[in-house]
């Protein structure tokens, strides 16, 4: 093997989003191969806000495979990441850079460890689907350093494999996760259903809600739920199919009363079978609720959806308005609820595209403060603010999907050593 | 008519109890004759702790139909006032007092009208089912006042048409509302499964939950989900019929667990099929999901059910624990997590049967503050208190069905006016 005489290090960066699901994926008919008991479909958030980027090298020096995740050394034993590395590492070719001198044969890949480095630009603990990101972003990453042949959907199954919802990763704009029916699970691929620029008016906020209980992850409360709810099982036969329908048409007409609707329906209903597990799992909190509510009553005001919310398994709601205008109405009516604890800065609680502050007529903590109650609350002496409930808001849009960055300054690991640098 | 001539006053008074659900009652298939989608199963509370007493007064001198509750005249022209009124005239026989010379035929009572003085033992606030225990009060005494000859099944047909689980609360200890097949609903009556003695090891704690939240009615809530929610129509159809059959047979065998087990799942399905609900009904708040926690956490650690919760339309727990052993365990839990605030007194803390503080070993502030984390607390360095979230315990258990109180002392109206004392 020729490769293996240079002290050479070979590597490849990449970055990808994260998602969001408008029709949910709760429940697996296979844990091991990660298939899904309905399908589900997705919003691919914008990477410059919420993404993992995730360096991939290999060397003849490497003597084991390692894993750096936000810079510290975490354990590659999983099955989840075995699965990914086997199946990348089967579909493996020969690599040729003439510049540095390597040639790695396919036959080469099965002895040659690899360093992952992977970082995540916005808080892991946060609950916004860190593993999506980083899964697909693995898979991505490795097959474009092994020179994998595969296309985005044939990796989006390899993703799937490290975590259910990271196949949706691989693909920007709206995504779709389907089913399948192969035994090996090589056809529960994902599927673009229009890319980001097709409805580029929809507006994504999201609330990072404060939470001190600890969550059930999603790995385990799902397995709960196939085990003890019966709902679950006639939501996924009988709801979800012509949900999913429903909701592709309402994509490719760009139909905001539609996709909002069926958005909510679905985010609920995935939290009522939540609650229908035994024991119960309770994702959403008080603020959660307030949230909702807040979006309820506008929209009943308004008598026409003006934003959707959808949760996924913690207390964060992410919050898509039918264009800015919206946006910066709905970012005024959040922080008229949830401002800012006294004391702190209004640029570290809106995080991502700032620029919404200044569409909503909020520059300062002064305006905060002066933000009336919103039209449609009905008794305006009982009202009451909710500061510290919500730790910051994020503001962004519907993205791209996963990309190769060239430029080397941007690898998390050192071309020399492959390490982190 | 022999009875217009004298200015009498002829009075009835009876108590009748609460009730709470084991297995829920969520949605009409008739809204006007308040016919249910599926059965139910509950158990009436103990009248000396949670009941409605009604006094109903007949006199030539009453010039229309009036009625008070808790001291305060309200209107009766509501449809399901009128209902009940009108069916029990219906029935009524002729009544004879020759101590006061007051001879009523049959044919009177629709002349004559009725003074309705009702006073409930408990915060009528506090959404603890007060209008089932008001309108089972209701048909009670004026079956007893206009001679009515119909038995308690037949009778909660009438309090149904005031308020669905009315019915239930015509019977004490272990009731099922049967659905009927009778267009009329004549057949949609509540039926004793067990007397209050059949099962009196059980203890019960409320916790009366603080909330700032107004919350959606029952009715305009089980509408909504009926009109929305596809999980509900599974849920009566499918869920629902096989539940009430293994709770019938657990309360026969007096099967704790089996009791426990599908108490705590139907609520939780009941909640769900709220939160599928659009726009979604939110009952439960963070306390609620707390003390759930809780008792799950408890019984998973004794590897066998201690206590089952059951929650209606608001955030108060229901709490039915094995034994009294069992029941003040739980109160020193209880006490634990959610302590009165300081300044308070314990006594007004723990209303109903203050007995089981000193079973708790918890008989004065010291001692709940002296309480420790229960031996099922992971990681007790984590320990959170959550003083004030809760407004008080009442500690009661499965009671009788509706009295007739034969002292005239315990009247609500004055036997010479007829108006509240």
């Amino acid at each position: 093997m020729a490769a293996e005489q240079g002290q050479w290090v070979l590597m490849a960066t990449a970055r990808s989003p994260t998602n969001i699901a408008v029709i949910k994926y709760w429940g697996k008919r296979d844990e091991a191969l990660i298939l899904p008991i309905n399908e589900s479909i997705s919003i691919t958030l914008d990477p410059e806000h919420l993404s993992a980027t995730t360096t991939v090298a290999v060397s003849p020096s490497f003597d084991r495979d390692r894993m750096w995740l936000n810079g510290k050394e975490i354990s590659l034993d999983g099955g989840r990441f075995q699965s990914c590395l086997r199946e990348i590492r089967r579909r493996a070719e020969d690599v040729e850079d003439e510049k540095k001198g390597i040639h790695i044969r396919k036959e080469d890949w099965e002895r040659l460890n690899v360093h992952i480095a992977s970082y995540n630009n916005f808080p892991t603990a946060a609950g916004l689907a860190s593993s999506a990101a980083g899964f697909a972003c693995l898979a991505f990453s490795l097959a474009k350093l092994m020179n994998v042949k595969e296309d985005c959907g044939e990796l989006s199954a390899i993703a799937r494999r490290g975590s259910g919802s990271a196949c949706r990763s691989l693909f920007g704009g709206f995504v779709k996760w389907t089913m399948g029916n192969a035994a090996d699970g090589s056809d529960s691929i994902a599927v673009q259903l229009a890319s980001e620029t097709h409805w580029d008016d929809l507006v994504v906020i999201i609330a990072v809600v404060s939470s001190r209980q600890k969550e059930t992850s999603s790995t385990s409360g799902m397995r709960e739920s196939v085990e003890t709810s019966s709902l679950l099982h006639y939501r996924a036969k009988e709801v979800v199919p012509s949900r999913i329908l429903q909701m592709e048409n309402a994509i490719s007409c760009r139909d905001f009363a539609t996709f909002a609707k069926l958005t909510c329906a679905d985010s609920n209903q995935f939290h009522a079978v939540c609650l229908d597990t035994s024991p119960p799992i309770f994702y959403m909190n008080d603020t959660s609720h307030r949230i909702i509510n807040l979006v309820e009553k506008w929209n009943q005001f308004e008598g026409a959806p003006q934003v959707a919310y959808t949760f996924d398994a913690g207390p964060n709601a992410v919050l898509i308005a039918k264009n800015r205008k919206t946006a910066s109405l709905l970012l005024q009516r959040l922080l008229f609820y949830f401002p800012p604890p006294s004391g702190s800065e209004l640029t570290s609680y809106l995080l991502g595209d700032k620029s919404i502050l200044q569409e909503s007529g909020v520059q300062s903590m002064k305006d905060v403060e002066a933000l009336q109650p919103p039209l449609e609350t009905k008794d305006k002496t009982m009202v009451q603010r909710y500061a510290g409930d919500v730790s910051y808001f994020i503001c962004t849009k519907i993205g791209r999907g996963p990309t190769l960055l060239a430029d080397e300054g941007q690898a998390l690991l050192s071309s020399e050593t492959g390490l982190p640098k």
